[in-house]
């Protein structure tokens, strides 16, 4: 993501906790801070990509972090896939310093960063999602204003949930046609070309059959955001009956050790249950 | 589906076991039979499509069924979703009385049945599937050959399972976007632009926007299947964790009273579990 | 159960798919049969007690079956779990050519068998469980009349959806204490000093803290019978979404080959899913 | 809880956040403090019991805290049910003052607190356990360590579980014999008479057939241990399946507005979802 705001020619700073992954960009011709502050300091937008809540946490709320560096006229741009009273709590924080804040958690995996065709849900004042379209759009394709501030980090979660839908049903149903000596492709075909069509199919299939594991989106991630939605669904009184079910295959993949590897891999439990390798 | 052998110029004789049904075809051309026995004495290819296994077994094994009436030359094509057995078993029963069968059950709901875009999930030999094309195109846009006689089915039924995946995620989504203020529109744009786009998703929330229960696939019919796919899965050692959870909401349906209508009415018990009226 | 009868004076008919089975019983005095039509004709009183349903079909609908020797005087006692609608139909049957027949599915697995003292959980008319008492208590401690023909066997279901549920949680519990370094004495110690004790805890605890896997009550009849629980429930319109997700945890056993053994051994499943072993 | 300590001769200082329930203890002879950190102050030893982990965060870390007062000769007994992790943080900050900590959740619900039959279960020091032996036996009958600090909680979380898991099996075994119209009773004797036999399913189902919802344990406070027990199996790797489906139902109870009420209550989602008013 980084990458493309400097091909599009914007001045960029750069951090990250381990200082040695700027190195490329640095090359390339970015500043780098030392502290999430420093780098606050140096820049109009912030914009933020991090792995879970408890980094946003450190990178706002730390003695070195963006707080402590925000003042009227900074804009606070998060992209990581966090709570949305993590969103809540940071904009109220951001703003009661004058500084502010769109929330715009993506979607579109490793392959839509490189490609900067992200999909960006927002939440956050409607201007502000207008002013920041140029930022935006260097990173993705589409940005679409979902709400007040936490309700992009909803639709967000909920979209993670219909992935993991998927996933859970398609490693269901290829486990059973393996078993009743189905060929996958056979399967897929029917698939694609029926009304509950979907370009994921084929796109997680098709990684499943090559036992390639690679990661675009990782197991562990999406645990997370699994969580961040049933919690989301405590607190809003919302049983998510499916969810959760589907929340325990997707943790017996990380107990096994599987948390790095792409969401694809689940299918390993599903075999394993049915008692294959 | 009968009509559309009409409209192609298929010499045409129908059955029903509420003999009042058959009315418009017969007023538009078509003979009428009184028993599947009688049918199939009078017909190259019978055509099957009725509600569930119990229904196939009547009128196939029934005194007055087309085994009665079963003999080299005759062939019994079943566009039914039943159980792998089940077709395996019929399948037996005639090619001992010298007559072929081919499964191919149907996916497209009430409207790919009217257009005739159905698409078929055949199984049995290749040759007679082959044989059949032009029988199963008057119906439909597309046949598949699955492999063996019963793996129609099984993929039929992963099918199914897929859509009832599809189905308890949109609604759990739909109800914590609900409760979280934010439209389903909006939603849904972020789902379309999305990888894990389906037309499938739109199709249902548009039904649920307008609380329009009118049947395409019923509930009573999607937990038939959930069913036979269950256990498929039991008898070929699948556990399917996500269908059992996902099985049990929609038995709730059923159990309200919501079995007839349209499996986008499922959301009614998502909404209810969390307090909804 | 049939050495109870022997030891108590009963003159004894024995049949058995394998025949080989009775030779200690024929030793120890008890007549064979070669059919189970045959025992019926010699006898009062036909004790059945098979594995499933399917075997109760073979025993009682068989050309050389029970119901084929039925008569007026002819009492059918029915030990074997099986649904209540097979009860029913074999009931009908019965009464049909004069017969009666009381259903009995009992509780206690093997040792309550050896030892006889096993529940059982009759169905059918009240004068005909007080008349069959002595027979009953041949083989079990206390008979409880459970109503109309079918509602034993509900009983009875119902009774194994609790074991399911209380061996699936005594199993998540002793993982988690394991990986959190609690000895599982202590667990016991705290569980039966509780208001939830129950003496099942510590009798499955011990078995696996001795990985002993001897078989008292096999999960392959355990999921016989939560299948039969759930079937149960979808006729009668009541989602079971415990009972149900903990099937699916069971099936797995099955799957992976650990069926013939004792229900205990299903923490070998959520072990794995936890990544031990 | 505290009118124990006060019949039993222990000079007795107490704080609650809502001042006025101290009233009748008060005129009892207790002794009132404004904070939780004066009452540190005057006391040796502080027994905690509050409703959830945010209450002991409060408690403990607020400015006018136990931590605040904290000192070398202070004793903390934690009888809430709280995360170990919490657990572990607490202790740890009290250690940094030189005070010492002991957690003892309780068992026994209500009854158990007023009538002194509670069941603690302990982690840290082992000495301390000992030591603290005449506070603990003034408010329960026993008392068991299980180990480390946090090992306590563990256990509580995991008994937790297994009255989840008791209270779902009842709860679907008692719609199920509803429906199929066997009487409570015929079905309570059969469980009484059997090996999974437990003083708790009479105790809850007594409550079922009077609905009578007085609460003794809530469902608010059971899903937030189920909740706890969740996340503490996420952390460690243990998926639980089962609890994970429970939970659900018990969180559509508390959305429809039932968490107040005793956790029998949940029978009336296990009622809804059957069709039953």
């Amino acid at each position: 993501m980084a990458r493309h705001y400097l091909d599009k020619g914007f001045p960029l700073t750069v951090w990250n906790r381990t200082a040695e992954r700027c190195a490329p960009l640095v090359a390339a011709g970015a500043a780098q801070a030392r502290t999430p502050g420093e780098l606050a300091e140096r820049s109009d937008v912030v914009v933020a990509c991090v792995a879970d809540p408890p980094a946003v946490e450190r990178l706002v709320f730390a003695e070195d972090g963006v707080l402590a560096a925000a003042r009227p006229g900074l804009t606070y741009l998060e992209t990581s896939t966090i709570s949305p009273s993590l969103a809540r709590r940071v904009d109220e924080a951001l703003r009661a310093k004058g500084a502010r804040m769109l929330e715009a958690p993506v979607t579109g995996s490793k392959t839509g960063a490189e490609k900067g065709t992200l999909i960006l849900m927002t939440g956050g004042p409607r201007a502000l999602h207008d002013e920041l379209m140029p930022v935006m759009m260097a990173i993705g394709a589409k940005a679409i204003h979902c709400g007040e501030m936490g309700q992009g980090s909803v639709v967000k979660l909920i979209g993670n949930g219909l992935i993991s839908f998927m996933m859970e049903g398609l490693c269901e149903g290829l486990v059973l046609a393996r078993k009743a000596g189905i060929p996958q492709e056979t399967l897929l075909e029917v698939v694609m070309a029926s009304g509950y069509q979907s370009p994921y199919y084929p796109f997680k299939a098709s990684a499943i059959a090559k036992r390639d594991w690679d990661t675009h989106f990782s197991i562990d991630l999406l645990v997370k955001d699994q969580t961040l939605a049933l919690e989301e669904g405590a607190s809003r009184g919302v049983p998510m009956p499916g969810l959760a079910a589907i929340r325990e295959v997707f943790q017996s993949a990380r107990a096994r050790g599987l948390g790095h590897e792409d969401i694809a891999a689940v299918v390993k439990v599903v075999e394993s249950a049915a008692g294959l390798d």
